[in-house]
């Protein structure tokens, strides 16, 4: 194990907009060695988050900015190579905060699970770990949709909002997704059942909002902040519960408008709340075993689009802003 | 009683703005007669409410609008001079929706209260009416302040934020009033007990909330919207709840920007919800009990700011809007 190499994507310079070539390094480094009480993962999968893109900006946040010099920071799953703690054996497939790497050192906290029942890795990153949790406690404990309710979601293609929107479903809500083109909003209807998808990119949202959601919107979940949360901020219905779980929209520059519609918070006396899964780490169990009960049913389906090798990580995490994916981007690593 | 006469505030044209000399007509009509079931009110006097501007603009809202030719909606109270039902005596001193009106039909409806404690009619208006129970209902059950927690309160020297952020003081937090003016300052701390007070007039609003709240804001009760809860916004504390009860700062022509700084909803997690405190209406007694309570403990006072005659309504609703009042604007009516 003392002459595996590991391939790392390091912060050289804080980004504007989308991460620019100059921004990050690959660079060519020994893997390290585990110390006691530690494991060495080979990385299987990178997860790629739009959260990663605020982690580089040097913004307070729930986690601190990325260090110039820094792996950029990421989630991902991988196996154990060699180990020198109890809690992991070669060979244990584990998920962690690896960032853009090849190879990870994990220890027993918080970021680190074994995933022990032979669930597939690419569930795993899509509906078994922050990304489908994440889905779960906001649509669950915040959204409350319920049979009847006109559900949307915006970013409905993507990783958490086609898990959250399918929550819904199975809740018995009508369920309206928010996407880019013509290919996503397909997938949202055809792959994850929403009842229906508004492209953004074809024009009026407000109108097609309007159209959608006739009765008014009981439950948004937001990924997107920006002018498509004003436009369902326009469109909500009394007693509403806005979920913001992202802000995309602002991710890149930190710049946004704010929702002139914010007066139909009160107008219709709603709720927004904004939200962390990792709040409620101590409840993942709960959500997983829904998840995968779901699964198991039949009722929830995941995709990933995947990108090939660690030198890929800053194209697929600048497709999340330019609309590249479909279900979770991941990085498929070695 | 036939020949009493009744002063009234009509609608004769939609106003932009603040309300114009033509926007409405004083008319001079017969009192009206009770019918089987009514009782004939001489109001004492009448509400003025930032509401009752907002229900003179041609826009759906919790009620609908004012129709050109109807008399300008507010509550208010007064004395029961004729009485053609079972449910009220006259001399009984009632609430009730009169509108801009020296006297007014009542029925045994959800605007109408007999008042039969005792209690000073002042003491109604402010404290034991809509605007008590909507600071209550607002800070009671959304905001929820604990001892220690730092409170903000916009609109602070006005009849629903005085109150609210007197019963915030009552639960122990720090309570940092803003308001517009020294006099108005003065009275929010020295009259109404709170901690401090920002002149949003004085200038640089984010820079004296980030001096007064320099651990940031747990609750904000909001009153006006705009620019300053976009200010308040910016300074919340992780957790924090927002109470949103009026948008005084958008009621005049219906436009408003949206808060930038709504993204720290999601960044500190923060909840956002609008209410109205009629929807609580069959807990209007829990209100009262509580702020009466808390007044015979010298725990809670009430101010008002009078204007004489019922030809001084269009002026007392304008004076909302340019800061003529501390405490609860009111027209002594006759």
């Amino acid at each position: 194990m003392s002459d595996l190499t590991n391939r790392q994507i390091v912060l050289r310079r804080r980004p504007h907009g989308l991460v620019a070539p100059d921004d990050t390094e690959l660079v060519v480094a020994p893997a390290p060695r585990p110390a006691d009480g530690e494991a060495l993962v080979r990385m299987t999968y990178v997860g790629i988050d739009a959260a990663a893109r605020t982690w580089l900006n040097d913004q307070p946040g729930y986690l601190p900015p990325v260090a110039l010099g820094e792996v950029v920071r990421a989630a991902g799953i991988g196996e154990v190579v060699e180990t020198r703690c109890d809690a992991y054996a070669v060979g244990d497939v584990v998920t962690t905060l690896s960032g853009f790497q090849e190879y990870a050192i994990v220890r027993d906290d918080v970021f680190c699970t074994p995933v022990t029942d032979g669930v597939d890795q690419l569930a795993v990153m899509s509906i078994y770990g922050p990304t489908g949790a994440t889905a779960y406690f906001g649509m669950h404990d915040i959204g409350r949709p319920k049979a009847g309710d006109t559900v949307v979601v915006s970013a409905a293609a993507g990783a958490t909002g086609s898990v959250a929107g399918q929550i819904a479903k199975i809740a018995g809500a009508r369920v309206v997704g928010i996407a880019g083109g013509p290919e996503k909003c397909r997938a949202v209807v055809e792959d994850f059942g929403f009842d229906e998808c508004v492209d953004y990119r074809a024009g009026d949202v407000p109108a097609a909002l309007k159209a959608a959601c006739p009765r008014g919107v009981n439950v948004y979940f937001d990924n997107v902040g920006g002018p498509i949360l004003d436009a369902v901020l326009g469109r909500l219905a009394a007693k509403a519960r806005v979920v913001l779980c992202g802000v995309i929209s602002s991710y890149l520059t930190g710049e946004h408008p704010g929702p002139a519609n914010y007066v139909n918070i009160l107008a219709k006396t709603a709720t927004v709340q904004g939200f962390n899964a990792l709040d409620e780490w101590g409840r993942f169990d709960e959500a997983f075993a829904a998840l995968r009960e779901w699964e198991k049913q039949g009722l929830l389906v995941h995709r990933e689009t995947v990108y090939e090798g660690i030198e890929s990580c800053v194209d697929a995490l600048n497709g999340l802003f330019t609309g590249a994916n479909i279900g979770k981007m991941l990085v498929r690593v070695g």
